[in-house]
């Protein structure tokens, strides 16, 4: 396997053997690594000591296994100032799996200006000028690549947000089915940061690549179908299962009924127009109106939770729309119609900014009067500042916690400068205890609890340090294989199901134990680049806000006991 | 001696008798040390838990000692996030002092609206609804609480900033001679904190109140008389001395000569129109048009360094114009003329925003086209907007490093937080080791090297930590006594003579050794407050373009080794 070197001061590219100490590592797990090691952590973001890293995961580009192709990206953060991998679906992962690519590392910023597109096959790479795509959204420069370079190609961009440092901006990557920019690595800022380095696209070619090697290739093709046909029987991933029924909007229900569907800047939990943006609603207007459900972003993909999302003539708005875009770009700003949320998330798409962030600025917005709270029009007219570049747009473009300081508002979502995903923590606290402690700011897919609130109860503060840990560690494993969220439970019910995929593709001889180490080391590995870039335990809290405010219908506060928040890394 | 409590939760002042650990502290020692006790370190500046502090230092209140009333105040700042002192001159430091107030410490916020001016006097103190002043400038509030209270009281105030809430709003002190609210507090969004605990004023009168007790009266009146004549018959100090002539715009020769002055927001260190807003050109055009050199802000000050800057009819602009002023509003906006910086400055005044934290935000705004470098109508523009509250207004108001971070900006000129005075650390770099280790952030009186550049070369690394670590005591001595900078020279010859001071006043028998001790203790609680905030090593630095971007016209970069930062503390 091979690292891709791209440097940006001379616009070169060089092939690099991958380092021994980078060898067993894939995905978030390099990315945590290469930033450790590579960059200075105090290092500004948008300036040209950071690095920004596409690395698929360990078990990318095997046709034969599922799920497994999300590509993670990374570098440090200009939206939280620290450790960032942000990872996506869609068919880059994959691709640059295929291409036995361990990681592409861009390094520092070109001294003139100009633009450029990095290109890359398995004859080699290239990077090429990009002037022509200055300044165009993420859906028209995906047109124009595919014109000149094919549809079989993955294609990596970033939108006008990214190209003018907006530290909301976020990667755009295409998707297996429609081809569109609509699957995003959006959080944490690293389009701005692959802004900074004025590159505009990665375009990936695996046609000529060779299938990549196995070490043991029937323990990897047994295990590998294993896998897939655990995920098609299972009754959640499954064809009947709601993961592939309604996608992520599934868990919407269950966060309405608990209480923590932010809605109107997170001052309430539940929303009155529930019913019209809910899974069921999505599903059935979707099919009524000729759009698709259970569609897959990576190729082979047998959970299939996507969603094509069309208007009243047919023609596709986004794919997909997704949960914590219909709770932060709905419920969030009071907006109820999934017309006007799936407007505002492809506009999102195009400008290239996270929809999590937006939707939070956004919400910020309106409660300081600057739109109307359920106006989708006002919203719409934001976005447009957005694109604009005004200094209100680059106000809301740098995320909800600029955007609540400069309106001064006091309940600001954020955790470690980076918005709230859709589970406010007040009701949901084993979320609330990720957002606080995870080295990645608020990320629900850095240990989302919603799934365990069965069995421990989410108003609670009892057992939430305990289960976010534990969900931290699942997030490292994922990201750093590739694999999907949802296609999780069989490899967290028996973890020598990964352990043998891993073994079977590379032959390291791994037991449950290697396993289990190599995700505390990732997130150790990521708290200790924070702790040099200067975060402390004081940084491992929520604003002020949510502790003092109860939250309706429960009147909860999120009053997990700092000591808790504490025991989360110390008993790692 | 006694603390007024003011409970803005339940709008009510108590009385208390100072607590022991507080006895021997005065000014920014007991703000230190307040902060440190009493308040969660983590607490939002702007929230219910933070407390604002006025506190004149241990020597304030006696008239038979010349320059001793600076008030202080404190607070955490919205600005940094970590602990701050700001101090100022004027009548108010002395008239706390001779009421035998040790601190007036505010405490919590009103639930509901309204906003209140607090009376004090030496028969009591009372808070007083003050909604018919909501909005209000500084100088029209000062004249309205004139007319009631009359002209011989102290006003300390918070203009529509500080009402905002913005967190470069500081807080207005009248001074002696013009009664004008022309004092400033200015540093680190005091004025914000001021507001959101709704006080809008204070009102100081100390009529009725008896001299102060002395410990040993001949110890103290000889030991002031010594002071006194030592000022006087100082070549700086006396009456043919800089200080007295131009008051604190002296330094603008030097520091344009060593290529130090922040010229066009801090891409040049020296200024093609230095010639026409010098100190003699100031005191030229003052004297010609029948305004004041020389005038006093404190009663019975002997150096006199104020002046009043009039118009061409006569009529008073603004009194004090100073240094740090004519450098930020001035050069760093490229702006050569001395009325056009006097009516930027008093529009800063009359809104109580912090003048060094405006011109940078205002450079910052002319770098990204949103001014024009030289043209002082657009400069006013801008201030206008800031006075409506419009978004880029509240975005300028926020201070340099939010305005740098909305508009894109890599020369941001800020250390924690906090933007540079006038003087470019790349050209005089112990302030630059001020600026990265002061607990303050980028506080020129916190440790200002200027003096020393005849021993110490400013352009070279060698001592300046030793010469920062140094100046950082003595600012600490000054700022815990209520001493002005400028009548430092006597202390700083022979240190005994303070300790006689504080003797004489207080009989505590101290050595010169205590005074040290008092000295360490300041700066060593300020950094403990700010590691328990959350700051670390990583935060004691420069931004990265001051060590990139070489600086016209010496070309050097900051580059002061992180091991010497880091040598400022770890050597105390």
């Amino acid at each position: 396997m091979k690292t891709l070197r791209v440097n940006m001061d001379r616009l070169e590219v060089k092939w690099e053997s991958v380092l021994p100490e980078y060898e067993r590592l894939g995905g978030r797990a390099l990315i945590a690594k290469i930033l450790l090691t590579e960059i200075p952590p105090q290092c500004e973001p948008l300036g040209p000591d950071n690095k920004l890293i596409f690395a698929p995961g360990l078990l990318a580009g095997l046709p034969s296994l599922t799920s497994a192709g999300r590509l993670s990206v990374g570098g440090k953060s200009p939206l939280t100032q620290g450790i960032k991998e942000a990872n996506a679906g869609g068919m880059a992962g994959d691709k640059l799996g295929h291409l036995g690519l361990k990681a592409i590392v861009v390094e520092g910023q070109p001294t003139e200006g100009g633009l450029y597109l990095l290109h890359v096959t398995a004859q080699g790479a290239s990077l090429l000028p990009a002037d022509q795509l200055s300044g165009l959204g993420n859906y028209e420069t995906v047109a124009r690549l595919q014109e000149r370079f094919g549809q079989d190609v993955a294609i990596v961009s970033i939108g006008p947000a990214g190209e003018m440092g907006l530290a909301g901006a976020g990667v755009a990557v295409t998707d297996d089915l429609t081809k569109q920019p609509g699957r995003q690595a959006a959080r944490g800022g690293l389009g701005a940061v692959m802004g900074s380095k004025r590159l505009k696209a990665l375009v990936i070619d695996d046609a000529d690549a060779p299938p990549l090697p196995l070490s043991d290739e029937s323990l990897f093709r047994r295990s590998a179908k294993r896998f897939a046909r655990e995920l098609i029987e299972s009754p959640k991933t499954g064809k009947e299962g709601s993961m592939h029924r309604f996608g992520t909007v599934a868990v919407m229900g269950p966060v309405n009924e608990i209480g923590a569907l932010p809605t109107r800047n997170f001052s309430a939990g539940q929303f009155e127009g529930f019913e019209n943006i809910c899974a069921t609603r999505m599903r059935e207007v979707t099919l009524a109106r000729g759009g698709q459900i259970g569609v897959r972003c990576m190729a082979g993909c047998v959970i299939r939770c996507c969603n094509v999302f069309v208007d009243e003539q047919g023609e596709t708005i986004v794919s997909t729309l997704q949960y914590e875009t219909l709770g932060l770009l709905g419920s969030n700003l009071g907006i109820d119609s999934l017309d006007d949320i799936a407007r505002l998330n492809r506009v999102c798409n195009d400008l290239g900014v996270d929809s999590i962030e937006m939707g939070a600025s956004l919400g910020l917005a309106m409660e300081a009067d600057l739109a109307q709270f359920g106006d989708a029009k006002s919203a719409m007219a934001l976005l447009e500042q957005v694109k604009e570049g005004t200094v209100l747009g680059r106000v809301l473009g740098n995320g909800a916690a600029v955007t609540g300081r400069v309106l001064g508002l006091e309940r600001i979502p954020v955790a470690r400068g980076q918005a709230f995903p859709a589970y406010d923590p007040r009701a949901l606290k084993g979320n609330g205890v990720t957002y606080a402690t995870s080295a990645m700011g608020a990320d629900h897919t850095a240990g989302n609890t919603i799934g365990a609130r069965k069995t421990i109860d989410p108003l609670g503060c009892e057992g939430q340090a305990e289960l976010s840990r534990g969900l931290q560690r699942v997030a490292a494993m994922l990201d750093m294989t590739g694999l999907c969220l949802f296609a999780r439970p069989p490899v967290v019910a028996d973890p020598q199901l990964m352990v043998d995929l891993i073994n079977g593709r590379y032959g390291w001889g791994w037991t449950v134990k290697s396993l289990e180490q190599a995700e505390d080391d990732v997130l150790r590995t990521e708290r200790e680049f924070n702790r040099r870039a200067g975060f402390t335990e004081a940084h491992d809290r929520l604003p002020e806000a949510f502790s003092r405010e109860p939250l309706p219908p429960h009147n909860t506060v999120f009053d997990v006991p700092d000591a808790e928040l504490d025991s989360v890394f110390s008993a790692l």
